[in-house]
Formats: C-alpha cells, sequence, structure tokens
C-alpha cells in the first residue's frame, strides 16, 4: 500500500496539469519538498486556512479524475507485472549470462525507475 | 504513425470517462464500431449535422486532455521499449529455451496486447 503522501505524489505526477498554478505550486512545495502547512503560507503570504483549502481543492481534484480515469491504478497493475518480468529476468541472468537478455533487463529497470 | 481513428480511439480509451453519456455513445459508435454519421443520426432521431458536431466537440476534448496530460504519449513511449524488450527476449529463446524466460515472455506479450 501507498502512503498519502507517494499517492498524491503519483496523482498528481499523472494528473497534475488539470490543476491551477497555484494549485501545482502548492501540491509541489507540500507534497514534493514536504514544506509545511505554515511554510508556504509565509512564503506566498497567506493564511495557513487558505493554504490547507486550496491543498484540500486540489487533492479532490486528483482523486475525482483517479475516481473518473483510474489511469494510475492501470499504471500500478501494470508496474506490478513488468517488475515480475523483471525478477524472472535477473533469476535467469544469475544461473546464465547472456548479454543481450542483459540488456533487455536494462531497458526493464529504466522504465521501472520512471 | 497512428491513423486518426486509431489515435481517437486511444485517446478515447485513457479520456472516455471525461466525456458526456451522449459523447461516449457516439464516439463508440463512429470510431468503435464504425458507423457512418447518417447511420447514427438515423438510430438517435438526430440530424447528421447534430452527430457531427458532438463528435467534433468530444475529439476536441480527448485532444485537449492529451494536450495537458500527455499520458498517451507517454504509454506509447513506453509500449514501444516494451516491445523493444520483448524482441530481445524473443531472439534470446529463440537460441536458449528456458522455461522460466518464456514466462517472463507472455506476461511482457499479455501487457503489449491490452
Amino acid at each position: 500500500m501507498l502512503d498519502k503522501f507517494d499517492l498524491v505524489n503519483l496523482l498528481y505526477d499523472f494528473y497534475g496539469q488539470m490543476l491551477t498554478d497555484r494549485q501545482r505550486s502548492f501540491v509541489e512545495l507540500y507534497y514534493c519538498q514536504n514544506l509545511s502547512l505554515g511554510e508556504i503560507a509565509e512564503e506566498y503570504g497567506v493564511t495557513r486556512q487558505a493554504v490547507h483549502d486550496i491543498l484540500k481543492r486540489a487533492e479532490q481534484q486528483l482523486f475525482h479524475y483517479e475516481e473518473k480515469l483510474g489511469l494510475v491504478r492501470r499504471h500500478r497493475e501494470e508496474r506490478s507485472l513488468l517488475a515480475k518480468v523483471l525478477s524472472i529476468i535477473d533469476g535467469h541472468l544469475e544461473r546464465c549470462s547472456s548479454e543481450e537478455v542483459l540488456r533487455a533487463r536494462e531497458i526493464l529497470a529504466g522504465i521501472l525507475k520512471q
């Protein structure tokens, strides 16, 4: 299970461009850079409550898009299958070295890192 | 390059749930089931022009979401890398049979078929 921070980060990666500039700034500062509500409020010269409300609304929108489109769920399911493929390939490479399979492994690992 | 029908189908697969019920019905009939504008008009008891306008607006919205989010582009890039991995694995399997690599191959091929 993802914790809420990781989940919002993932939703933001998929749907962040549907938010307003201000919502994006606040989500990035709070969820990606781990600033507190107070720190964001100070930086933007707004109240802590205003930051809270804007973040709340942004989260609701991100969850709404996921509820509609389910693209993060689909992505995670696919990632889980690809991790399985990578693990099988790694097992194979331990027993039987192969330049070409190693190359396939690197491409796959690159995708899984994104 | 995808032709327009394939592209709209792909965009619809990702963003279709953001459209209205009527838009979705018309996109499915026109782009997925290949009915003509006239046939859809007849089935719904509306003019051919109305079908055309609703489809046009639906397409614009699908392209708008892609312009904002770019998730279909990202998906296609990843599919292209996975096809490369599959092709390497297939080459390897031709020279060196392996139950486990075959299993990895099947998972990968399943993902690419989706």
